[in-house]
């Protein structure tokens, strides 16, 4: 793995999400992991991905409380599953996902994240103020500790 | 750059979105261009990131869509804007932050998005059916295309 400047204090909570899922793997690790693959060997052959690369990304996984691994049999295999924690991702995907589905091409069978119950689309994530207002870009705010040297918020 | 899987052409969008977006660099170039960054060297000391690392992840988001870059004067600065495509990627940040703001440790200066007109936080992001039903995980599923080895959906 490629050491990398850490974000783990950093005082953007953005940050410290990408210090623990920002890397392409690891966030389809987790939707792997949603989507019931549990082994190993399964991760592997569904992503298509390195036993090194895969094994340092779950053992990190594991390390950050996103998934736990549990043994059936001891010295058997192990399953991996999400946490708590790390099924509160969910909507990161999913915003993944609308976001692919409306500004990247579609191969010709593309799947789709759907209501299990009809199989139909999710609604689309909308931004909402705690009165309910629906926020564009231009009214979200990034408001900042007070520091001598900053402003206290800016234009997000 | 590391050389790595395109996923370009997956079928999963959530993969397809990653191809663009899925290293933290990126998100953070994102993340400050929404918070009104708009030049080089605005970027590199905001986030401390090496030089030829920036001018390739720049590059690439110009390339993609997600930002272009206008040019004041001939030969002057550069200022890179979000396009739509790239304003359509707030909703991954904001998931990214609120996941972060629940389950990182806060620092005891951390920053939020929060409603710019009254600097309030944001209100939590749900996953909704086109009925209105709150989703979980659970109620998630995959719609695959149909392929004679695959079923075709599974729960996500």
């Amino acid at each position: 793995v490629v050491k990398r400047k850490s974000f783990e204090k950093n005082q953007c909570p953005i940050a410290r999400s990408l210090d623990l899922v920002g890397d392409w793997w690891t966030l389809l690790i987790i939707r792997d992991a949603f989507g019931g693959v549990r082994r190993f060997g399964d991760f592997q052959k569904h992503l298509g991905i390195a036993k090194n690369i895969l094994s340092t990304r779950l053992k990190a996984l594991v390390e950050h409380g996103i998934l736990d691994v549990h043994f059936e049999v001891e010295g058997g295999h192990g399953e991996y599953r999400l946490t708590d924690k790390g099924q509160a991702l969910l909507p990161v995907l999913v915003t993944l996902a609308q976001w692919g589905e409306e500004h990247t091409v579609w191969p010709s069978e593309s799947s789709q994240l759907v209501d299990a119950k009809n199989l139909q689309p999710l609604r689309r994530i909308e931004l909402v103020a705690q009165d309910g207002r629906v926020l564009t870009p231009t009214d979200i705010a990034t408001k900042k500790p007070m520091r001598a040297h900053d402003d206290n918020e800016s234009a997000a």
